[in-house]
Order: C-alpha cells, then sequence, then structure tokens
C-alpha cells in the first residue's frame, strides 16, 4: 500500500484565500508538514491529520530539507496521505520543485495544487495591478535573496519595460534601488514595499525608487517583504480597496500606511 | 442604498481551483458577470443571482469594455451585489484595473478577490516549476499580444536569466523566438506550449527554442495557449505528475502530449 504526498499551495496567509482542492486535500490528510507563514486557521481543515511544523523560525529553519523529504516518503510508503502546505505557490521559490524530484525520484505518487502567490496577490491586496493597460504589458518576479540571483536580471532588463516584484529582497532593497537606478531607471519611478499582506499586523510603505533605499520602513522580521517598483505602484492610492487609511503625501514621495485585518 | 462590486478571480478553469472567498461571493451575488473560459460549473456556486456573459466569442467582446464598466455601475447604485469573475487572477492581464478605477471614479465600494493565474498555474499543472534552485530566480511575465508590448523586455532581459512565460503570444511565438534566439538565448533552451491547461482538451508540446516557432502545434482556437521558456521547461518529463502520458522523445527536442482532466 502506497501512500500519496500533495505538494499544496496556502496562498498568502487569509485562510479565505485556499483553494477549495486545498481543502478537500487538508480534510483527506493524514499527516500535514506546513511552513511558517501558513495561518494556524488552515490547519484547522485538517480535522484528523498529524500536523508539524517543518518551516523556519528566526530565520533558521526548524528541519533540514533532506529530512522534510525522507519524512515524506516514509509516512508516504506507510500508506499515508500526507500534505506539504506552503505558503503562496508550491513553485515559485520555496522549493516545491526540488520537493517533487526527490518525490518523483523515490517513485512516490505525488500532486503538486497551485495557491494564490503573494508575488501577483500582495500587490493586488495593497491596490496595485501588475499589469496594467498603457503603464505594464510585463511583470518580473525575482528573488532578492542573493545579488547573483537578481543582479543579471535586473541590470539588464530595459528600465520601464515591466513591472518588478522581488521576493525575499528587504535586506538588499538599497542595493536593489541602487542597481535599478544605475541601469536607467527614472529615480522618480513608483515604489512600494508590502509588509505581511494578507498576514495580522501587515504594513506597506510607498515612495519612489530614489527613497526605496533610504527611507526606514515599518520593520517586523517575522513578516515577508515584497518589493514592487513600476508605474503600476502609483495606482496603489487609487485603488487600494480595503478599510485603510488613504495618506498619500502631497508631494507623492512617500507615505506609510497601517492596516489590521 | 449603494451595492457593491467584487473583482473575483476564477482561476484558470478547474472549478476546484476557486479561492473559499470566491465561492462566498458568488454565493452572496444578486449579478455574475463572467467571461470566457469561466467553467460554467463555476456558476453553480452562484445560487440565486443573474448570471451574464461578457466574455469574448470567436476574438469579439460579447459586450465593450465601456458597457460592462457602465453596467456594473449601474447595477452596485440599484443596491445589488455585483461579481465580476475574470478568469486567472482579476489584475494580471484581462483589464482588472481598468474596472477596477472606473469603480472607484464613481464612487463603487469595490473590492478585489484574487485568483489563481494560469502564468504560474498552467506551467505548475504541466510539471514545469517557474522558479526553481539552480535553473531560474526569477521569471518573467509577459502579453504576447503586440510586439510593442514583449519586443523591448524580451530583447533586453540577460538571456536565461528568467524563465519567460508568455501570455497571449500563440500567433507570434515565431516572431518571439526569433527575438529570443537575436538576443542569445541559446537555440536548446527547453520550451513548452500549454493549450487549455486545467479546461478539458486541453494539449501540450515540448521541445526547444528552435523548435518553437517552426513546429506545427495541437491548436484549438478556443483554448488560450501559454509559452513557456527557459531550463525548467525540462523538467516537465520528470515532474508531470497526473495521469498523463510520459514520451519526451530520445533527443528531447520535440514531443506532443494530451491529456484530459
Amino acid at each position: 500500500m502506497t501512500g500519496f504526498v500533495s505538494l499544496v499551495g496556502a496562498g498568502p496567509g487569509d485562510p479565505e484565500l485556499l483553494t477549495l482542492k486545498a481543502v478537500r486535500r487538508l480534510g483527506e490528510a493524514d499527516l500535514v508538514l506546513y511552513d511558517a507563514l501558513v495561518d494556524t486557521a488552515t490547519l484547522d481543515y485538517a480535522e484528523r491529520a498529524q500536523r508539524f511544523f517543518v518551516g523556519k523560525r528566526a530565520g533558521r529553519p526548524a528541519i533540514r530539507q533532506d529530512a522534510i523529504n525522507r519524512l515524506m516518503i516514509r509516512e508516504a510508503r506507510r500508506g499515508r496521505r500526507v500534505v506539504r502546505l506552503k505558503c503562496g505557490d508550491p513553485f515559485v521559490f520555496g522549493r516545491g520543485g526540488e520537493e517533487a524530484l526527490a518525490l518523483a525520484a523515490a517513485g512516490i505518487p505525488c500532486e503538486v495544487i497551485p495557491g494564490i502567490s503573494s508575488a501577483i496577490a500582495a500587490p493586488l491586496l495593497a491596490g496595485i495591478p501588475v499589469t496594467h493597460r498603457g503603464l505594464a504589458a510585463a511583470f518580473l518576479v525575482v528573488s532578492g535573496h542573493a545579488e547573483t540571483a537578481y543582479g543579471p536580471v535586473l541590470r539588464s532588463l530595459a528600465p520601464g519595460s515591466a513591472t518588478i516584484v522581488v521576493l525575499m529582497g528587504m535586506a538588499n532593497r538599497a542595493e536593489i534601488a541602487r542597481e535599478l537606478r544605475a541601469a536607467g531607471w527614472a529615480p522618480r519611478t513608483p515604489a512600494a514595499v508590502l509588509l505581511g499582506v494578507s498576514h495580522p499586523g501587515s504594513d506597506e510603505w510607498h515612495g519612489t525608487l530614489d527613497t526605496l533605499g533610504a527611507d526606514i520602513l515599518p520593520a517586523d522580521a517575522d513578516l515577508p517583504g515584497i518589493i514592487v517598483v513600476g508605474a503600476v505602484a502609483g495606482l496603489a492610492g487609487v485603488l487600494s480597496t480595503e478599510d485603510r487609511q488613504h495618506q498619500l503625501s502631497a508631494d507623492g514621495t512617500t507615505d506609510v500606511r497601517r492596516q489590521s485585518r
């Protein structure tokens, strides 16, 4: 008897942004392995499952990736239905592809269920469409974790030709802003930083490329930060529709807004 | 009494990829305005709503965009709860931003509910992670509808620095392949064309950049096609996990697979 592993996207945080299929798989699961940033209310759908936290705490993994892989394989071989619940979408960063490869190599039946990616949903929930007629016909999503990853792509991209969304780039935001300006992006290009969107305690900063690196941002080390650069970021003041304050400053340069869900 | 408009993402097709929030809004709706490519089973959640098709038939809109906007505004002013149901995500192409701006200008309360975007989910469902450690730390999503939109971004991007996902680019795929090769992308870069993923009758083509423009593809004018270019497209043969045939040809160049949901 062989079990089954579902790599499931939990979406950006709000449990209502789970898909019906994710909820069904959680209800059928014997074991749920979940990441940080997965809202614990999400786990209530896994009524009969054992639940293990396998994410990062204070920036360090609670368990190594190869141990997660071994655990999934062992439990599936015992005939259990395993849900590997990942924040956002399983195949947008977060090593979902590596987990799927490990399962395939071990001959474990596996499916991947897409989730709402924060790369698109965090801007959306802040009133920023990543594409917009006349402003952006393309968007680039890039990891801001290491210069070797984001440098070549950000330096080459024709300035203004796409909306840029940087995940995991908070620590390097000054360097990212500097590289974009050096590549010819206009200093007044609208920019936003979205902290913990779809999580309690979320925060936003709105400004421009030339203040992105310099301004002090509201900082909560436990909340993920997403950087958006491009003309569409200027629509946030018009399109943000949640029950939030609209405090775009008169000169349009910087603005900090706070919200709570 | 003022109504309310929800711009709701329906996801890539499969009704199980709706979010819980989308299902709730459909259940509360008085009126649903839906696009082509929205599975009619999705509409069953809108038990008490009037339902109008406002999408494209045979490439032509059934109703003009400004008429859709006026209809939403008029019905909301009559106190009705309107759901504007859009395929994929409301803010990834599809004019969701324009609709939100029109509603904001008219003073109509509006919310935007994210959906699973085909830009990420179509590759995922075909076994292609848009990011993968060692292969891609970035992905670019671009409209292939007009050269003025995709030309500058595709010509500038450093070859191999990001996975490329082209939506609405089937008619221009030969030109897109030519531009990428002229920009320095290796002819043997893996490429895939995903037709109608998450819809009945979906099809896939797998090959390389130098065969992308030349090969005859399975064509169904009613199914949307998504082009993926990048090393990650080479993982499809390993990671595709649905009940499909695995027929990667020995030389790895071209392969047509058929699936049905």
